[in-house]
């Protein structure tokens, strides 16, 4: 098995174990066996279960990234229906697995920010790019008038962000998507609305 | 020792041991060396580290509500006054806590919603019992025209726990209270206010 594709096997092992049992609730042993790779190869390829939290995180980001971000920057769409659009596609992933789960970057934030200085720095650059791309939507809806002009796009953006992951965290307890139609209620029927909308 | 006051330090140790560490990042022994109680007394007083869990997170609620909840209920002072000032009563017990721990029940949400049935139960009778009371707040507020009038005061109650659920991890992550000021920032600044407000 070539050294880069046993590497790929341990990351998708390992988002499947920590997204499923969160980071000390699962060992190496379960992920080199979810892997199918002998237990011996892990270190060969992280050096050490940390570092492959770190890696599964940007992995997560970045497939979550690839499947969602780019509905924001449908630039053809009004920028509060791609809104609208992204985050229901974020809660329709989250009810096909049975509100099982949640954000893999809530949990482990809530998980090990107190434990790993190396995990903690990943998710607050992931944050970060976020924030970044949330807020050029807001932005192009502040232009569009379709959001109100009195906000700080950077802070409604990051405030958007803290509150979805409240809502993904809800729904993981309360195992249904009322949290969800809680956030769309609030947000897009008052919060962004210029305050001249009737 | 009396054995209830064995029970009620290991519940006090849990609280420790899983607010610093997480409920699959400690185990037993490590609550009972905590509490200074035998290792052995552990299962006279509770059937599972599952049961502690539930324990904790009830004692946890009744701390956490006894210390700050009576802010929402002072009636001499206008509803939205309150609000923010227990707002600001959690977040500067997080910043004591040098943004650490965050909050408990977030925290074993996002990490035994999937794995407990016993502590995610738990869990739900808190968040209905903490929307029960920001959501009489703001009822109050909108008798007083300090809320927007056209809010399902239920919903944004709930809305405002899932946000303020998604700061205090975001707060975690950061190491810092700028979630807490963009919280401030969009809910008391905008949100809440009739539209009438200038």
């Amino acid at each position: 098995m070539a050294k880069s594709n046993v590497r790929e096997k341990l990351i998708e092992a390992g988002l499947e174990n920590l997204h499923r049992c969160g980071f000390n609730g699962c060992g190496v042993q379960q992920i080199t066996e979810t892997a199918g790779v002998p237990k011996g190869s892990f270190y060969n390829h992280f050096e050490s279960k940390e570092a492959l939290g770190a890696a599964v995180v940007e992995h997560y980001w970045r497939e979550r990234a690839g499947s969602t971000l780019p509905i924001l920057a449908e630039t053809g769409a009004p920028p509060v229906d791609r809104l609208r659009r992204y985050f229901a596609a974020m809660a329709a992933k989250m009810e096909k697995r049975g509100y099982a789960g949640g954000c893999l970057i809530g949990n482990l934030g809530a998980e090990l920010s107190d434990q790993s200085e190396l995990v903690r720095d990943g998710l607050n650059v992931i944050f970060a790019r976020w924030t970044e791309v949330i807020e050029s939507c807001i932005r192009d809806g502040q232009r569009a008038c379709e959001i109100r002009a009195d906000f700080d796009a950077s802070v409604l953006a990051s405030f958007l962000i803290s509150a979805w992951e409240g809502a993904i965290l809800r729904a993981k307890v309360a195992k249904n998507g009322a949290p969800f139609d809680e956030f769309y209620e609030v947000v897009f029927q008052k919060l962004l609305l210029p305050p001249s909308t009737p």
